[in-house]
């Protein structure tokens, strides 16, 4: 590109319509000219030749997508991955805010993932190193989108929890587990004290474990859970499959008494979720395979930030994500912006409830609320409750002790001394 | 996981029934004992909790994925790349091979992705740095996929295309003209020897150019050009929507006499791209969107062979990706590798075409065709064919013209002698 070529890429943001744009924040780790790499980034994204030959005209006050800021942080002697083919040269690391014009694709999710994350993200000459950030939708974006039916509020109502962590449990063993004995597990687990007893991420519609089957008995054992013990309880059955399988699989799980649905996000598809939310008459839950691929390096890829605010733009009720502590292998903050994504204002969008998930238990619970600061959140153990020492129910029992101790502002250890549950989770879990 | 439970995560390859198994390689980097790393890798993405509280018994025999080789390559002072929380620890860099039975989920892309590059692969204990490498599907699985409808092969004998490559164009400018002078340069390029005239991957249904009219405008043009020329010449409309819109969209541009469909393969969706697929009438065309922000770094997320493969699984006959030369940042033998994951044999699923592209025209064809040392593979040059000095015709004059040479044994400089359009597009681009 040639100097006077750059600036046709260069805007102030308070000149262009903001409804009619979207507001990328990137990092990148460029070669040669900062201003030359961020017009490319701009460039390749959108109008990347912006006339025809021997035709006086530019594409780019319309259709370009346009540097709104630039700020070189700082110069690195090489980047910060070793890359194959290798860069051996000086690179500065941006911050690029592009403002990008969503009449070039409209509200569409395959054509915004392509925009922001395709061959103009990664493939910008000069730009080996980058990851999107952060992503702004105005309300004009937004508002072709339904994201969540019941989103956090309506989960509260429809599923009376209320002033406290939704507790999930993910009935385990996981895999090889016949229908039967895996309704006995949740049952066993909403006697306890569990709200929602799930499908582990990996436990779809497989021969040993048919799902019309496995969803007309947990169905069976939710409805009797709720008969027993008067309040209500979920059974929430992970439809994964391939898109077209999708809704049927919706009604035959809902016929069946399930009431809540898991989809594999990023496996599945945004756009194929977008598709079930359409159809959908219970709330949708993401489940995160896949995303790490693209989102654990702290300069390469895209933020799990962003990738939050799609699921929830998507549809989803509820966005299970990796959460805290050593296992799940992200930074706290993090986590914490991503249960951000799930909650703060975003124009006519719902709110969805945040569930950091990873090893939790009893044990963690007191950590987990803290760090949150809010009851707005659920809470989703594996083993914390299927491994208890006194098995599922007490497993359960255990998550609800140690919620009435925060409550009450005691310690959860100490309130163990008069909960053989919560004793046990700390003894095994703790 | 104690030391005797581990040894559940282990098995001889020769053990095992084939037939039920996808073979996954992974490079991995692990804290603490490799050997324990490995067999958590295993259970992470199979059964995590074998066993039933206080019930005697192991899924693990049946449902396990299993460990049937280690390598440690060697030991590290830390990850090779920088993570945040850090890894402040050597980390031993190991080659694993898992055996892991795909009955647990069946054929299906999006409990695949979940399974290989899922909550297992990323969030095992002890390995912060990971990245799948290769994914070998017995045929007794590939059985379940339709693959490519046509194929290479196919498409030679459909597009009368033979002992060449194909020769694509992406027309350009790509965002904001309007599909009347759209149409003018796709039968400008096709008068020149264009064989297919393709949508860019951002151009898909926008308001300034409704894929109704420009399919309808396109497909006409090529009509006249398949008159003019004595030959067959493919539109390549970009399909890219939301899933539920594909197959409208595809029966709309079909009928319009577009006679190939792209989809932006990881923005749509595997899963979705595999439910066009039994609909589709005309051969559909792959991009690469997305794909970089988990394949790029060497020793993170997921080789782009994986990807290549189940795009060939999905259904695409033709599967554009990243090619040579610096602009597009990726290894040589990557990109050759791809191209071999096109082509090599995949049980019964045919093979498909390979487009290595990025930056290319009549100056670089040689050298393409130098590196894959065949002529089964697509050229797809934007600014080569759409900003040659001599406008599309004498750019796709030019692409024509190189070959004649590199057919001819002639150095393709030494040809542009007799060639104008040759000539002027080494100047331009050489």
């Amino acid at each position: 590109m040639r100097s006077d070529d750059i600036d046709g890429f260069y805007a102030d943001l308070s000149a262009l319509e903001a409804d009619a744009h979207l507001l990328l924040d990137y990092r990148i780790e460029c070669t040669g000219d900062p201003r030359a790499a961020a017009a490319h980034l701009a460039s390749e994204q959108s109008t990347a030749q912006w006339q025809r030959v021997g035709v006086d005209e530019d594409y780019r006050p319309r259709f370009a997508a346009k540097v709104v800021d630039l700020e070189v942080e700082t110069v690195l002697s090489g980047t910060s991955y070793p890359l194959d083919p290798p860069v051996n040269e000086p690179v500065s690391v941006c911050r690029v805010r592009i403002a990008h014009p969503y009449a070039n694709f409209g509200p569409r999710i395959p054509n915004l993932l392509s925009a922001v994350l395709g061959e103009g993200a990664f493939f910008a000459p000069g730009i080996p190193v980058v990851k999107l950030l952060d992503l702004e939708c105005p309300d004009a974006f937004l508002a072709h989108f339904d994201g969540p039916q019941y989103g956090l509020q309506g989960l509260r109502d429809l599923w009376r929890i209320h002033d406290r962590p939704f507790f999930f449990g993910v009935i385990k063993p996981n895999i090889g587990l016949a229908p039967a004995p895996f309704a006995e597990l949740g049952l066993a687990a909403w006697r306890g004290g569990l709200d929602i007893a799930k499908d582990d991420e990996m436990l779809a519609d497989p021969d040993w474990s048919p799902i019309a089957e496995r969803s007309r008995l947990l169905g069976a054992a939710r409805q009797q859970a709720e008969q027993e013990t008067g309040v209500p309880k979920v059974y929430l059955a992970n439809i994964t499959d391939e898109v077209d399988r999708l809704v049927e699989l919706h009604d035959i799980v809902v016929a069946n008494g399930a009431n809540a649905a898991m989809v594999n996000a990023l496996p599945v598809g945004l756009s194929g979720v977008r598709g079930l939310r359409k159809h959908a008459k219970v709330p949708l839950v993401a489940h995160f395979p896949v995303i790490a691929a693209m989102s654990r390096l702290p300069c390469f890829g895209v933020h799990t930030r962003v990738l939050t605010k799609l699921q929830r733009l998507a549809g989803f009720d509820v966005i299970i994500m990796p959460g805290f502590g050593p296992r799940m292998m992200t930074a706290e903050d993090e986590v914490l912006e991503c249960i951000a994504a799930c909650t703060e204002p975003m124009g006519p969008i719902k709110p969805a409830l945040p569930v950091p998930g990873g090893s939790d238990s009893a044990a963690t619970l007191t950590s987990v609320h803290d760090k949150i600061a809010s009851p707005d959140f659920g809470f989703v153990p594996g083993r914390g409750v299927f491994s208890h020492p006194h098995g599922p129910t007490g497993g359960a029992a255990s998550l609800r002790q140690a919620w009435d101790a925060i409550a009450a502002g005691v310690a959860v250890r100490e309130h163990a001394a008069q909960h053989p549950e919560l004793a046990a989770a700390l003894e095994a879990f703790g």
